[in-house]
């Protein structure tokens, strides 16, 4: 049940390049890939401290999710996502407990993973992502 | 030079036995401390996922940081915590590297750690914290 790690944090900013210079002058990580995801509208830089990605989002449309949200809260954190097993059986599991879920069944995320996100009404403000990751 | 994993995040909440209730039997994480930081004008509760802690922080104090950040933008992610050593060259580092320091010298935070904030004006939007584990 339990998840094994947080799997990433997902930042908006609004520069990508220059995000990525902070990351990895200031705090030392290194940017390992980039990677425009289409449907959700945004560019990702990622960078690895231990178990954990960092993954910093660019909108690439105002009306995209993160777009509209550093529209409304500007440059921060958006998200974090929890890797878990099994992530169909945790999002019932989620839903039976009277959680909102934005997405009832798993999608393709960034990294060929299955992620499934939980609305931050229902989760104390916090916008949670659950990931499984099959390719292991 | 790079942090070796994200020490903790940090979650302003409302309502830290709620929540703690979400994390336990939502995501299937277990509280295993709940300790009240004075100077900081919280109670905190923490939850441990891999290498990471999921620290909540309920306000004591309208006045104190997370009261104040509560009332400004609601419940949510309000800091990351980067585990490092040698904290005080980190920041210098980072001060050479034009960020603006919360903390221009460490502070004994929870759970005894040397901790110190980099502001999020120069952090792209990310409440940045440095923690140091002395006890090691």
């Amino acid at each position: 049940m339990k998840p094994s790690h947080i799997e990433h944090i997902g930042i908006a900013v609004n520069d990508l390049d220059e995000s990525i210079k902070y990351y990895q002058n200031v705090l030392g990580l290194e940017c390992y890939n980039i990677e425009e995801v289409k449907d959700q509208k945004v560019k990702t830089a990622f960078f690895k401290v231990g178990d954990t990605k960092i993954e910093l989002l660019e909108s690439t449309d105002p009306e995209g999710p993160i777009g509209k949200f550093v529209e409304k809260k500007g440059e921060g954190i958006h998200h974090i996502a929890f890797a878990v097993n099994n992530i169909e059986e945790k999002l019932r599991h989620a839903e039976e407990n009277g959680v909102r879920l934005i997405d009832s069944v798993p999608r393709k995320g960034a990294e060929g993973l299955n992620i499934a996100f939980l609305h931050p009404k229902s989760t104390f403000g916090v916008l949670t992502e659950l990931c499984e990751d099959n390719n292991k």
